[in-house]
């Protein structure tokens, strides 16, 4: 292995522009092919088709009625019908076999070819048969002039033989699939979608499914299926390809295989930079590398070269990263060789919501989301949670492109967002704060909210920045922002033990008297200043200091990050209780003591209380039987 | 049969708002289902998912460096650099052999896992190795302090167990499956997708692919495979049955086998009232029908029942009718029962180009097509070619609902239109006027031109009119519209003859004094007004009338609809001589008497001549090989 001091630190860096070159100047273009019509939707005309024959091929009745001759039905009006000899019928789908002849006329279908002789149809709701109390009628009167060619679609008068009928780049939606059906083509020449080879390398991955040994510093491959979505997306075929090590035998080979198969390689999905070098060395060694480094932020170390027939990139680690760079200078190249044009909506505008700053060098792609202000504009928020968050694909949008010398980007400046996909809508409702189990049970009866568990403190610090819609509060803070209380709820607290209490804990005092193992929450929970407080008055109790008591609880200091993260702790064995809630302590071998409730409040933003999300939001508070059904809840007015 | 007078007439039409309640009423949501994750792209959550693990499952470097305690680098600097001893390595999915001391450091990968005993990690660009000379460094120098927890990601940082992950309903896209993909999801609970049985109906039609007998009325069903790509848009799975004619058993059988393994069956593809007939009877007979007959046009024979445990949607024949007719009633309960919202780029907002009238007591979904104006703007024109016309599938963009009461929408007036796919786009340039070969070609060098084969004087008149941006226009004719010219062309016509000549015609002098059959084209045709114009010089020659000349020509009221058509009848031997282009006798067994030239000139709305798309007409015509490569072209500056 390569020591990280001597690895590849790209200080060369290209401008984004000459990446964006390297990569329009690959050949990513497949073959054209012929694919059934019944396939053909979305897919993009490879040549112009013409009309191989008129349409319709014959004169046509275009309503029901009765097939004449134009000139014999002058004059005839309600008050004074012409009465016409019936000579026939003809059906659509059947060669007549009638001729129309002066004063005559046949029974005619829609649809049906018209008659030798007839030039026009009068509609049957114009008419009135005249019988002579037989099976069929003698003849029929006609209330109403026609002029020759009155109901009548002439042969080719919808599209005549040899007109052009869909032009070349045509990507075929219903209705274009519509016109290839008149013109009788079952087979369609379309622009081939291009193969794209997805390899993911490091030897920490684990495909989904697999099984996680976390000890190892395994983690699930995010990149893969996430990168051939996007593929998929932008109208190539993503075909994924075994994980690869670092191993440069091992390496070579696949990627030279994913070559010859595939019109563009894609490698992604390691954030180690020795997988990065045997790639590197790879395709220096088989192919040609084109340029690596590229001046963005993220995305510095991408690779863009020629492996084989292939074009060849290689992405970022980190799925934000990856994305980001793959939607930025890879879906376009794609796109491109499938013929699509960039979708509408891949871009949203709207206003920034804070004031962001910048000053890096290189182009930023900033992850943002979205979110509806009062008056129904879009506002525009940074998201950094840092790269390597895999939560940051859902809670931002796409990105924000700012440029190497923009030093910030002001609150109310207009920005433009590239969305990670073209369906990506804002959330109806963006809700920061406080991790709850009865919270998640709202949510889920709300339509696209969004929700930021941030903790109950830096929810109220974003609400007081006017950026979510609503703040979800939870325990002893002070709500002092100007807001809307939407409703809350309280939960129970307490110890989560094993099974039965083996250790016989009832309260916190066990805590700090005896030696046992704790597990706490994180400093951002609410739940964690719940129990700060009920230290606290043991503190008052004891006539001591809180910050002498916590020295005593071994474990206090480790601030787990989820609501069951403790429970979960506990139910392992690698604790003997923890800091949680009642509700999350109905698993199998979880015992409970209870040292409480807590109140927890959901506040929203003054000026969007009546927002639709945030309206629905009140009024599930007010009417669900969510608090009924999980242990230790209660509605509070 | 049932004779045309006898038919159900549907008189009783109901509000179109009764029939989106009876469609709503019925029952087309399938059971939920679970696929792969790699097949999750663009469906439904069924469920929330909760995240069943940490992210990341354990305490994990963020960058490439040395993990150490951070109490040990407190006061390094670039100056002032700190040594701490190397104790071995970590690497991103291994198990940590090492445990970091007091003073001690361990070269770490980003993604590793950290080691026992260290607390943060010091990027590598700020260290630099201290070694003896030896394979491998004893120690390391550390230039910047680093606090616990920098460079680490805690494990649950990214989403902690038990947290909501993502909500039901939610449309999964690129970013959605990364989230899953780091949860270890390999199957996803989705929505299932409606299945929609077509059953197409008529005796007169004719699958894509097969042989068309037009003697016997025959056309190729256009209804199947479009009303198919809508389903498939609105997210459903269509299913196509085989043809039913109208005959009653089979039409049942074909009716209950559809409503058995699917959740809706639509019938389409007949415009006979015959087989509607049939169906009818049969939805009465072996289901029940809701409803027949809505205010609306064009789809007033729409039925609406249940078949079965399916719903039954009845379409009205037509194929604009057909889609507006799915587009605005059906495709929302399916869009509905999929879980998916209305796409945002459904709907496109303009404004009337021309006045249009309308009192018609029922709700009018008129076709329209959608261009854009000289400042960008989209404007909205009418299209109407009559119900039968499938050409009006690609004129047409979509629908305008306009109210049973509304007398007229004027020009200028702001309308919405209900596009017919998500991805309908205003084309680039709208031409009408005169076809042309040459013309076909020019438009394959733009991107998503549209042009309207009306003729010249109806291009002018359009164009006089503020639709199209430009007219293309043929022969002798005022051009005295307000435009601006764009170039033309001439081009060489004549007759058409079989090859070699066999009746040894040499011009038109021939048609009128010998009984010859000629074949013309339609009075919309420029070359038509050209003929004309010859016929006139013959005429004055004779010291006669045009109108007795073209007496003594058998044919000459046979007016074709495409420049293809004379010489296609020809080919046929159907007639001796045709009017026509040298470019379109060049078959096989065709010959050609030339008679002339031709001018074409291209104009363009002065308002819009620098309009992207017209300036890219004016360049191609400019500069295109086109009239090279064309027998009988040339450019005219």
């Amino acid at each position: 292995m390569v020591g990280v001091s001597d690895r590849k630190q790209f200080r060369d860096l290209v401008d984004p522009a000459v990446a964006h070159d390297a990569i329009d100047g690959l050949d990513l273009t497949p073959d054209a092919e012929t694919v059934p019509l019944a396939e053909a939707r979305g897919r993009v005309l490879a040549e112009r088709v013409d009309a191989g024959l008129d349409v319709p091929g014959f004169d046509r009745a275009s309503v029901d009625g009765y097939a004449v001759r134009g000139r014999d039905t002058f004059g005839a009006d309600e008050a004074d019908p012409i009465t016409l000899d019936l000579v026939g019928d003809v059906h659509a789908g059947v060669e007549p076999e009638v001729v129309v002849g002066e004063g005559e006329a046949a029974e005619i279908s829609t649809g049906a070819v018209m008659p030798d002789g007839a030039d026009a149809v009068v509609m049957v709701e114009r008419t009135e048969t005249v019988g002579d109390g037989g099976d069929r009628p003698d003849a029929v009167a006609v209330r109403t002039a026609v002029a020759p060619g009155d109901n009548v679609m002439l042969a080719g008068s919808d599209i005549a033989a040899g007109s052009r009928a869909l032009g070349p780049g045509t990507r075929l939606t219903a209705r274009d699939i519509g016109l290839l059906s008149a013109l009788g083509r079952d087979a369609v020449p379309v622009r081939g979608r291009p193969t794209v080879a997805i390899v993911s390398t490091g030897d920490e991955l684990v495909r989904p499914g697999g099984d996680l040994e976390s000890a190892r510093g395994q983690i699930y491959d995010v990149n893969s299926y996430t990168i051939a979505a996007g593929v998929e997306e932008a109208g190539g075929e993503a075909r994924l390809y075994p994980h690869a090590g670092d191993d440069y035998d091992e390496m070579e080979r696949l990627l030279l295989e994913a070559a010859d198969e595939c019109d563009l390689v894609l490698s992604s999905g390691s954030t180690s930079a020795s997988a990065v070098d045997v790639i590197y060395r790879v395709v220096e060694a088989r192919g040609e590398l084109l340029l690596h480094g590229v001046a963005v932020k993220p995305g510095k170390p991408m690779l863009i070269g020629e492996l084989g027939d292939s074009a060849y990139v290689g992405l970022p680690g980190y799925p934000v990263s990856a994305l980001t760079i793959f939607r930025t200078f890879v879906a376009p190249a794609i796109r491109e060789a499938a013929g699509l044009p960039e979708p509408q909506t891949a871009i949203a505008t709207g206003r920034m919501a804070v004031r962001e700053r910048y000053s890096e060098g290189r182009l930023r792609l900033m992850p943002a989301g979205l979110v509806t202000g009062a008056d129904g504009e879009t506002l525009v928020y940074p998201v950094d949670k840092g790269s390597g968050a895999t939560t940051s694909l859902v809670e931002a949008d796409g990105v924000v492109a700012v440029d190497p010398d923009t030093e910030y980007l002001d609150a109310g400046e207009d920005v433009e967002v590239q969305l990670f996909s073209p369906d990506v809508r804002a959330p109806t409702l963006l809700a920061a704060g406080e991790d709850d189990p009865a919270l998640s049970r709202l949510l889920d009866r709300l339509e696209r909210p969004r929700f930021l568990p941030v903790g109950s403190r830096e929810g109220l610090r974003r609400l007081s920045n006017a950026v979510p819609d609503v703040a979800v509060t939870a325990g002893p803070i002070e709500r002092d922002v100007d807001s809307v209380d939407l409703g809350g709820w309280e939960r129970e607290w307490g110890l989560v033990v094993p099974e039965g209490n083996p250790a016989g804990i009832d309260g916190l005092a066990d805590l700090v008297d005896r030696d046992l193992a704790f597990v706490n929450r994180g400093r951002d929970a609410g739940l964690r200043g719940t129990l700060d407080a009920a230290l606290s008055e043991v503190a008052a109790d004891r006539g001591v200091e809180r910050r002498e008591l916590v020295e005593s609880i071994r474990g206090y200091e480790i601030g787990t990050k989820g609501f069951e993260s403790p429970a979960r702790t506990v139910a392992r064995g690698d604790a003997d209780a923890g800091v949680g809630l009642r509700a999350t302590a109905d698993g199998p071998g979880l015992g409970f003591v209870s040292l409480g409730t807590e109140s927890m409040r959901v506040l929203a933003n003054p000026e969007r209380a009546e927002k639709a999300g945030v309206a629905e939001l009140r009024e599930v508070i007010a009417e669900t039987d969510v608090f009924e059904s999980l242990a230790g809840y209660e509605r509070v007015e």
